[in-house]
């Protein structure tokens, strides 16, 4: 049993009100040195066999097209370790 | 300038419906071969400054004050690279 992890950001080029919420508020709650936030989501997929080339291009493609909103976002998927 | 990640995660022992929805519907979707998917969500934290002890130790603050709910969550800070 492996795990893989896909991480799914907005593109650079969208705005993120969630993390320009977060950035905003840091001063407020007395944190400084913080110039952007951008927030994203991150999942832990367990496979049943091993993290090898087959297994990963399928996690890729279900990242393509159930994880993330390509028009949107960006992913990445990488094996945990 | 530097970039460091917070993962917030809901601890192992509390239920995850989303991450349980996405596994139950990957098989319907055609996709075989994972036994278990959860859903978190990932911060990029862009600092002033250098990533030093001082400036993740005030990340460290952030999550557990801010970016999670330290009662049902679980944070991991690191700098990306």
């Amino acid at each position: 049993m492996a795990r893989v992890i896909v991480d799914v950001m907005l593109k650079p080029e969208i705005l993120d009100p969630q993390g320009q919420a977060i950035a905003r508020a840091l001063p407020r709650l007395g944190f400084s040195g913080v110039s952007a936030v951008r927030q994203g989501k991150r999942f832990e997929v367990e496979l049943e066999g091993p993290a090898d080339e087959a297994a990963l291009e399928e996690v890729r493609k279900m990242a393509e097209t159930l994880l993330a909103n390509t028009v949107i976002e960006d992913y990445s998927v990488r094996v945990e370790g």
